[in-house]
């Protein structure tokens, strides 16, 4: 095989840009094979994201989602870690620039995900934070159980029923978890803590623009977890929109007309942008970004007339059968795989186009502590059932053992007591205030 | 009982500030006994602070060591947790004074703890910081794990030789804890990850102005920390003091002159100074706080001429036997429980005074992973025996059922394979720096 070597003697070079499951994968899918792969973050862990929320509800800790990249890479003599920031592509003398260094390729996977979006009002950010990073989930952690404290606390009907009040904007998966988890936080966990209770005021608000919740669910699930959600008093509205976000709450229309309310914590899952890095790539290769800030790639993940370089995961715009495939990291994987097999393929001199194919594996989304809908293939599982297989797979999937083991005991003594055992709030060092 | 209570048909109120050792073991001490308490804190959680120095080395979560304040009482019916910012004390009408409330006692138990201390030079705090609270301790694992990247990355000698220079002040439990917790990180667990290896570049210096480490223990067993760490890599020097901490390193001073040390991570152990709320509460009773800004208490722990205000653990000033009572986790825990006896006497009307004797129960101290020294009565271990006796002790006082077997199991691990899986480099969002 060394002999269709691009540079003789040496092994080709891969560049995996981003450690989210696109470039995690990719780069671990390639640690087998005759290259010299270099993984780039700017930050020294991969996240499992699906279980973020549940750090921001203080129920998991950041190290039981986050897996140092150097551990995960430590025993692969073919794979390097370099911490640093992007800052462009020289595709002419193939190399990526970085803030500290410069680094040659001979294929380019960029994977570099997305962030959340406010439509152009990047001045809401401030008040309704979304849930991407760990420094986003312990920001929510904070604001959560600061509102209940600051609640536990005010005199003022009028106050302590803004600090009771959540709102949640959007309606995917990630705003769905969150509210169950918000629900269970408010009405059962600290229920015991706080005295008296307060649930008379409380008041969980999820808006969602569109006419269902968990677009690209089932109808069945997607009905099934609003009822869920009902059932655990969170106010689900449908086709609302929100204008306004400022220091008081939100404003949100819908039919009936504008509704000011008037609320401590606000959480932002309503849409995503791609990472700047995306346009970064698009100006070196010449093509143009989305509206969302997505790269479009070909049917195999390259960018058109740059058959070495690749863009995957959430910042790269990809249709199949004429429908945007989703932002999820089953796409972001499979998509990983996909491309290490059309690299080895240019490697070995083979010729010809290898299209990927994305395999939906199912979807799931958890309501609380017990209830979660899973849509596989054509099943639609919901309850008990639904929330066992979604903890299965979800354990399956956390990259390491150890994490594993941790997450799935703190997951039992968290199910089995309601506590929220890292309900802590820090960010804010006290000490430095006085 | 109720008949000599304070207020008729009504429990006699005990407030408690500080939900450190002392504090919370007042408050569990109190918790099966006729009176209300409420337990005042401006952190919503107690923290394990002898293991903070894990967490500064990521090996343990900052959950593992934390113990939210609510969960700790949530189902004791006589015992009110407030979040709050105490501000004065008015004795006169004997209620606590917050930012946002006050409240009432007729016994008052005061407990905030210290913060390390600069000795007049607050200037140093930003590039050499101490280890009290989470923030501390997640500031100080950014600091070790980003030098040792910034080093990987390092091109020109002299800047690598910077970053690969740890610099520890002071020569306490925690200083030698941390400074064998940090050769073991950049020795061996980081060694695999990082190629290639930079062991020729590294040093980890401990700087203690006295001549000899661990104050208060044991010469056998300060003498065996040292060789430990010796054996470690770690250059201790004794009879050597700081005389300036800048943005490039330290500049110690000993017999042979003055030393410039470029250091990029410099950690401060070296001395402590009582919370503020000292001054406030010698304010309120017309005590003076000595240069520590430690409060002087009488020998049961109340306050000259207050019999019903109590002071204890690192803020207050106590001596035994012409020797003051160091600041750790036993004195503050004793006196707890010997405060509690004092109140509970007062309450049913009972006359003499009961003065607090302190018992060491034993000092210890370990240094990596299978290293440790403690000094119980007459008995010195060191080595492994040490080491596990120092794991039971540490497993046995962690509050919590989860915390203790989460807490084993990451340990176990992290002793299986040497590794850091909570290595994390958090804290400052990079996409807030696009």
């Amino acid at each position: 095989m060394t002999g269709a070597l691009p540079c003789l003697g040496d092994l080709p070079r891969v560049v995996v840009v981003g450690g989210g499951f696109a470039g995690v994968e990719t780069a671990l899918a390639l640690q087998s094979e005759s290259v010299r792969t270099t993984l780039i973050d700017r930050r020294n862990f991969t996240l499992f994201q699906p279980l973020l929320y549940q750090v921001a509800t203080g129920s998991l800790s950041p190290a039981n989602i986050a897996t140092p990249l150097r551990l995960l890479f430590a025993h692969r003599t073919n794979t390097r870690v370099v911490l640093d920031q992007v800052v462009g592509f020289d595709l002419g003398s193939r190399r990526v620039l970085m803030q500290n260094d410069a680094i040659s390729f001979d294929y380019l996977v960029v994977a570099c995900g997305a962030r959340h979006h406010y439509f152009g009002n990047s001045h809401w950010e401030r008040f309704a934070p979304g849930l991407k990073t760990l420094e986003d989930a312990e920001d929510i952690r904070r604001r959560i159980f600061q509102a209940l404290e600051h609640a536990n606390q005010a005199a003022d009907p009028l106050i302590k029923q803004r600090l009771l009040t959540f709102v949640i904007v959007g309606g995917g998966p990630t705003s769905v978890e969150l509210a169950g988890a918000v629900a269970e936080i408010v009405n059962q966990a600290m229920q015991s803590s706080f005295r008296p209770p307060k649930a008379v005021y409380q008041r969980i608000i999820l808006a969602e623009a569109a006419g269902q919740l968990l677009g690209g669910f089932s109808t069945a699930s997607a009905e099934e977890a609003h009822r869920a959600l009902r059932s655990m008093g969170v106010d689900v509205r449908l086709h609302c929109r929100v204008v306004d976000v400022n220091e008081v709450g939100v404003v949100l229309t819908d039919e009936h007309g504008e509704h000011r309310i008037a609320a401590a914590t606000i959480l932002w899952g309503a849409g995503v942008q791609a990472s700047p890095i995306a346009a970064l790539l698009a100006q070196a290769t010449g093509c143009s970004v989305g509206r969302d800030g997505r790269i479009p790639v070909e049917s195999d993940c390259s960018i058109n007339g740059h058959p070495h370089v690749f863009a995957l995961g959430d910042m790269a715009s990809c249709t199949q059968d004429g429908k945007p495939l989703p932002g999820t990291a089953q796409v972001a994987m499979q998509q990983g795989d996909h491309v290490v097999k059309v690299i080895l393929r240019l490697v070995s001199g083979q010729t010809g186009f290898l299209p990927f194919r994305y395999r939906n594996r199912g979807s799931m989304a958890t309501i609380g502590r017990r209830l979660a809908v899973a849509d596989i293939g054509r099943l639609h599982l919901r309850g008990r059932l639904a929330w066992l297989t979604w903890l299965t797979l979800h354990l399956a999937k956390l990259i390491r053992f150890e994490n594993r083991l941790l997450v799935l005991i703190q997951w039992a003594w968290s199910y089995a007591t309601a506590n929220r055992s890292a309900s802590l709030i820090t960010g804010e060092d006290p000490d430095r205030r006085i």
